[in-house]
């Protein structure tokens, strides 16, 4: 079986189904998109298991707290690998995380930001080591995300053959 | 002629001049760089056809509507083009619509960014088809966009050479 | 001596050290990451001498002046070379400045985000010239960035081997 896919089983997590969208949100846009041994990612948002948005939604620092914020980023991974899986087939070709911007949607007064973001981070490292899993991120606070998500994460990955 | 420009004009679109900053402003970047068969392309805003600041200014869901601002990402996405076609020469040379970062000047309340950003999205995967030009992308609020404009979209693409 | 160290010390500008968290944050993330001639540099912050945050902190168009942010997104560009530093060796091996993304701490009626990050841009294109330092770029108003950092940015370089 494949590495990190065995790690994932270990762990008890589970990769949810395809992003559905809102009702009535046309998504004009691709996943995942390679070209030579790169795999630009879109943002993702957390997702429940069936695909629909994860709750709770709302602002870190309002109604969600810091760990319900990392909690919500630890969810984006899963769904950016899910993603990634159905793209590449295995997540063993994910050799590289070179990229990644975390974004929090955030009330008036919160900037931890990185404390939100390393529930993604955390997970990445955890799965695929530090020398591949380490990536360069920003953290930052944004003034909205799509339907009142908390965390929404792009990146770009190196990927083998 | 070169087919995308072609399917512009036959759309009745065309493409602005070049960006002419707000008086004052010092703009010490380029608005694509090409290396290998990348361009990166800087943020860019709607473009009245004299290559000025579209009109109307603001954020969305507060002056603004969502079709507005869907109305702006177009003209963001014609700006673009013509950015493209200064540096490239001709715009079929884009092989590979791969990253796009959709910004939204946004009222407190508006989180539907996606549906103000297809209007970049829909445009360019009508002119370049599903396969070249369906783009990975986040869609999010921002604070604050430089001089008020409602929408800025920056991106990274793949040429010919 | 490396040529744009040299520019540097001629302009009386030192690197600083490398950044010091605030206590208690984790920070699971690589400054810099490459993979062939392209590297990847996380968001960086105005840093003092000895790598910790900067003064002042806050909002520009609140407590910091635009010419405060100017000179917040200048001590960012010094972070940001002393990360290529450490990583490269020598900051000519900076052959291409590709992309920048320039993220301003907004206070809400502020928009001149451009004037702000210029600050980062004089500098690299002063020190590497127009055709290595020009970059494409976004520079934007941010509702939140780590710790109330005044300005963060991030950017892609193309490097010699």
């Amino acid at each position: 079986m494949a590495k990190i896919e065995a790690k994932l089983q270990q762990m008890g997590l589970a990769l949810p189904a395809p992003l559905k969208p809102p009702a009535g949100l046309k998504v004009p846009i691709a996943m995942v998109k390679i070209t030579g041994t790169h795999a630009y990612v879109s943002g993702h948002a957390p997702l429940a298991a069936d695909g629909s948005l994860a709750n709770p939604k709302g602002k870190v620092g309002g109604e969600l707290t810091v760990e319900q914020g990392y909690q919500a980023a630890r969810l984006t991974a899963l769904a950016m690998l899910a993603s990634l899986k159905r793209e590449l087939g295995d997540l063993d070709r994910v050799t590289n995380w070179l990229k990644v911007l975390g974004m929090v949607n955030v009330a008036p007064t919160f900037n931890e930001t990185p404390r939100v973001i390393n529930g993604f981070s955390d997970l990445i490292v955890e799965l695929y080591g530090k020398e591949r899993g380490l990536h360069t991120r920003s953290a930052v606070g944004m003034a909205a995300l799509p339907f009142n998500i908390p965390v929404e994460i792009e990146a770009e990955v190196e990927i083998s053959k």
